[in-house]
């Protein structure tokens, strides 16, 4: 078996969201599995001394514009949400609990975060709503909640952040496949390449 | 026949040479022309507060990195110059001079610029390169590095620039299709969903 394909993401990054969308099919096309890592886009663009897309100067309109033509061309249900960006730190700490346990249901709490917010303007940023979600897919949403809380899982998420950044992540989404790092949504089709054909 | 292909670049921009060594093909499959218009990322970049990417911490090393397997992934030739960023600025200046000339060259020697720079390793910033540029395509080199240092010239270049600005560039290659934005060499997908089908 190959080894799994790591994307690191922030739940407020749209890009990461079309990411998720599309790269588990690439990845089972061609017998691998993925890997989300969480990370926080906040204190990566202070390494980077980058800020949001959408609060640079002439880019932000165009990344409006480009993130639902972007989730157009890939065929992906796409609403900005009304708050954006939110804090994902407690939807962070969730995820990594959750991993944590060992639950089958990690990728699907992903996935449904990712549309709550994405799809449904859903304020992911709220432990309640995560709560909510959790009890959507029948995760314990009592032990998700006190979870976001917990010093332990607190720590896990700081872990987390710096072992992307110390592995060069700057934004999100990023990808990597057998070390080699990927960043961007737009990046799908040199992902494809990679994993029918390996290294180019 | 539809609008032509209107594609702002700087010479410096690797993103926009891979763009460049791509764009032609597509616009002529879809029965449009291109029509490139230079502009200065130095100054774009001062009103969108963002800098050369290779000088962007932890994104600088990705970004060479991109560079070339994005050239191999297009199966365009690259080789990542010595000096980088260079002053586009006499490039850009000779290369107005040129189309307002009228002269049908001025597309080659977009192209020739490009790949002095990015497969050559020429230093294109120099009025001596880009006059032994012209004399290979049998431009008047003379007149054309005359005209670098004409004050007609340079008032064009910095309406130009202005101009890029005013329709919302941040950044090369940036390319406008019956008015819609698009930027980065990896918008080509893109870009050939909306010549084949119109707006998406």
């Amino acid at each position: 078996m190959p080894a799994p394909i790591e994307i690191y993401f922030d739940f407020t990054s749209p890009y990461s969201y079309l990411l998720s969308e599309q790269i588990e099919a690439l990845a089972t096309k061609y017998g691998r599995s993925v890997k989300y890592k969480p990370t926080l886009l906040g204190v990566v663009f202070k390494v980077s001394g980058m800020g949001p897309l959408t609060e640079v100067p002439l880019k932000g309109d165009y990344s409006r514009r480009d993130f639902a033509r972007s989730a157009r061309f890939a065929n992906v249900k796409f609403q900005m949400p009304d708050v954006f960006p939110v804090s994902s730190v407690n939807a962070a700490r969730a995820l990594l609990w959750l991993q944590s346990t060992g639950s089958a249901k990690s990728v699907p709490f992903v996935h449904q975060v990712f549309r709550a917010y994405f799809v449904h303007n859903r304020n992911i940023s709220e432990v309640a709503v995560l709560g909510e979600i959790a009890e959507e897919l029948g995760i314990d949403a009592k032990a998700l909640v006190a979870a976001t809380q917990d010093p332990a899982i607190k720590d896990k998420l700081k872990a987390a952040v710096d072992e992307s950044i110390a592995r060069g992540v700057f934004g999100a989404p990023f990808v990597f496949i057998d070390g080699e790092p990927f960043w961007g949504n737009d990046r799908l089709p040199q992902i494809e390449k990679w994993l029918q054909y390996g290294p180019f």
